[in-house]
Order: structure tokens, then C-alpha cells, then sequence
């Protein structure tokens, strides 16, 4: 996906403790890039992290995330991250994640979320309401796991 | 794949800092282990750190990883990782790592490097002599990528 | 110190990956957050990180850190993390970061670094540049170490 | 102190996301070396953590570190973490942590921990059998604080 794609994004600055010997932010930190940026996409929708834990012993669990590096992100630089919701089921959802420096296209990411009860951890319906307030951020509707 | 088609193991105990509020390993530290287990799986093919880096200028970087979250380490757990080399081509080389705990299969990963010159970033071939070395310590030959 | 003694401030969120199961900042953020306002601080004076690294082969090391924990961060907490430079020495040089939520105060700390030539790792003398550069921005004018 | 004055070490390997672009340990991940060695050393006691979470909703907080660089550590290095039991008050409890490489000194610390009541968050009396089991794997007699 382009740029142009995205209706959010978060903007970040790469911090010294998170780049390593090859002077390259290592590879296991962009997951937290991306759980940043889903803290402040879940936000802009209106449905804050509190929010999140608390809708009656039901949570968010990652199921699967993917990551392609395409270019290397350095010390300082400032990072926006795309977020898109690429799919809204049942009880699972799917995120879209790519990171930018300017024009430069460094990574591109999937995460797939399922909303689980955390006594049983088995998948649970996700809130109606919640379908509605991404929809309403998004400029393409998600589709269907 | 199942615990026994892999010939190297690395076990590590999961560290406090590494759990969330949600009392499970936050999801990107698996990236982490892997890394982990990755250097000790080249020491034991006796070619440690070091020694990658130090050819004539080459490195290898992370070009794709793939991570499923089928349950969750917990603080303290012992994980036993699993790494075994899937495909070994010209310039890059794909590693399926998988996380036990006994014999609970908690993650399912998959790791390509690409060997690479560190001054243009652009892949070079793997040194002969590391496929050989690699091809000592698995049961199952890697396949080209 | 309270929060008026500082000229110099950077805001962060906590985020969710730095918090542990007691539902607070695991103690060794404190640190990075320390490193991340510190790289901040010498932004403002005009000595970005990139020229830091560039003098002559001299770098900065840390010496000693200091961490007194007040009160606990949490997650989303926004926090303003103040940065005073109380002691610029020959070749040392000592930081006091504070870091509050709101009116809550929650970390005293300090950070004495050392500006030392990298392939000796011996104390060389600090810029007399940076020392005007860090005065500019400072209320109080920072003492020998 | 030295080598010889600690009952207990725990080893460890410097990982590769541990290292910065100095080539050394990020000075913040030596509290993770400390908090490690530390569940290490309560273990030995036979007081693993699950069990020091577990004693009638009372947790044991950081209420202040210490950390002296005196040696950087690096990539693959292996550490020996001694942890000594300086002090054990009412409700406090000082540790004092050193790293070595081989007879390398490389790294000071202190660690004060408060036992509190984690609703009110305030120090409450150190189980008497704690004092007794730590001052069984202590050469010297734990002081008060």
C-alpha cells in the first residue's frame, strides 16, 4: 500500500537504545512500532487502551504478525507508521502496518488480533460498536478476515 | 513441524521485564528469542557472531519475519527454541524457529536473512563453506528458497 | 528539584510494551527514558547526536546512573521528563532528570557521563563549545563536577 | 567488593539487541541483568517469584538503584552476576550487584527494594523466614538498612 492509502498515521522518533552494532534499528523492535501505533489508532477511534481491557474480562491477543524490512530505519530518525484496519471479523481483526521516513518506504507489517475471554482464551464476538467507530476513520471499509 | 524435526534447541527462561500487564510475553520479544537462538545456532554450526560479521565487509540482515502466537509464554517459563534452516539459496536463507514449553507449541516463526555488503546494501553470495557447515547439524538437507 | 528549576523538559507516553505485571514501568525504563530526554536536551542546545558521535573520535559514556523511584508510571501515563545539567566538569559531565505526571513527582535521578576517546576509552577534554551551548539553555549555571 | 565476597552468581550471555551502536551494553539493560540475577538469587532461597507475588497481596517495589560503568560489556560476552544481600530492614531490602567478565570488574550497583501492600502501596513488615532463608546463602550476616 502507498502512502495515500492510510487515513492515520503516528509519527515517532527511533531511539538511541534501539538501534544496534549495524547502526540499524533492530528487527524485533518494530513489533513495539507497531503496538505503539495501535495504542494511538484505537485512541483516534475513539476506544482507548483502558478501554480496550476492560469490556467484561475480554481482551486483545495477537494471533499472527508479519514483517517485511524493506530499508533500514537509523538513530533519530522520525518514523510515521500507518496504520489500516484490513479486516473486521468475528472475533478477530487485521491490521496493516507500514512504516515511512519521508517518502522512503522502510517496512511493511501485518497484525492479526483476535478478542478472546481471558479466563477461557477463546475467541469472542468483537463489539458492534467497535466496527462502527473504525469504520467511521477509515477511507476504505475493512472487508472480512 | 514437531519438536523432533529439529536438530538444535536453545533454551532460555523468560525474564520478568518481558511480560505485559497481561502477564504473557508482549509479542514482540519472540523476535527477540529468535535472535537468541539464531546466534547460538551458528555457533553451533561453528560460526559464531564474530566471524559473520568480519567476511570481507558482508552481513546479514533480517528480511522477513513471520511470527504465530498459537499460546502464551508466561514470566519465568523455560522455552525450548527450535531452529532449523529451511532453504538456503545464493544470497539469502530462511529459518523456521518454533517455541516449546514441554510440549506445548506456543509460536510458530520464520526468519529470511539476506547476506549482504554493508556499503551498497545489496545481497552477495553466501560463503560455500556455510552451507556445508549448516548442512552438518540439520537431519534435513535446507531446500533452495 | 521542582519542577520550576528545570528549563528543559521532554514529553513522553509510556507505552504498553515497558510495562510490567504490577501494572507499572519495569525499573530499567526509567533509564532509556532518561537516554531518550537527554538526547532531546542536547538537541535544544544545538549539539544534536549525530555531531556528538563526530568530534575527533570521542564519544559519551555513562559513568553512574542514579534512580530514585517516587511514585510508579503506568501505562499511557504522559510523562514530562525535566533535564538540568548540574555539574559540566573537564571531561565529565552530570545530569539531574526528574520525570513528573502532572503534579505528581515519580523519579529523581542523575547521569554523570564521561567525554572519552573511544579507541583509549580515556576522559578527554569536553568542548569548551558545548559548555556555552548548555549554559544558554540552563537557569541555573551548571557547576564543576 | 570482589568476586570472592559473593555466595551467588548468575550467568548470563550479552545479547545482540542488548549492544548500541557504541558496541557496548545500552547502560539501561544492566537493570535487566540486575532484576535477573535477582529472581535468580530469590530462587536459591527458595523464594521463586511466584511465590513473593503471592503472600497476601503484598509486592516487592524498586525504591532506588545505583549503577557505577566502570568497563564496558559487549556482544556474546558471558557475565557473572554476583548478588549479595547487604541489608535487610523492616520492610527494605538492599542488594548490592556486581558484573564481571572472567576477573574483569565491570559494572557496581545497588538495588533497594520496599515489601508493600500493593493497594496501599505502602511498606509493610519483610516475612521473618525471608531474613532466615537469605541468611542461609550469605557468607555475611545481611546488615539492617
Amino acid at each position: 500500500m502507498a502512502r495515500q492509502d492510510f487515513s492515520f498515521f503516528h509519527t515517532l522518533r527511533v531511539r538511541w537504545a534501539e538501534v544496534d552494532m549495524q547502526a540499524i534499528v533492530f528487527n524485533g523492535h518494530y513489533l513495539t512500532y507497531f503496538d505503539v501505533a495501535f495504542t494511538e489508532y484505537w485512541r483516534e477511534a475513539g476506544l482507548p487502551g483502558a478501554l480496550l481491557q476492560a469490556e467484561g474480562g475480554c481482551e486483545m491477543f495477537a494471533r499472527k504478525a508479519t514483517i517485511e524490512y524493506l530499508a533500514p530505519a537509523r538513530f533519530d530518525d522520525v518514523l510515521d507508521i500507518g496504520v489500516r484496519c484490513a479486516a473486521f471479523g468475528r472475533s478477530s481483526v487485521r491490521f496493516v502496518i507500514e512504516i515511512f521516513r519521508g517518502d522512503a518506504h522502510l517496512i511493511s507489517g501485518e497484525l492479526t488480533y483476535v478478542y478472546a475471554d481471558t479466563s477461557i482464551r477463546k475467541g469472542v464476538p468483537l463489539p458492534q460498536e467497535w466496527r462502527e467507530r473504525l469504520a467511521r476513520i477509515e477511507k476504505i471499509a475493512p472487508g472480512a478476515t
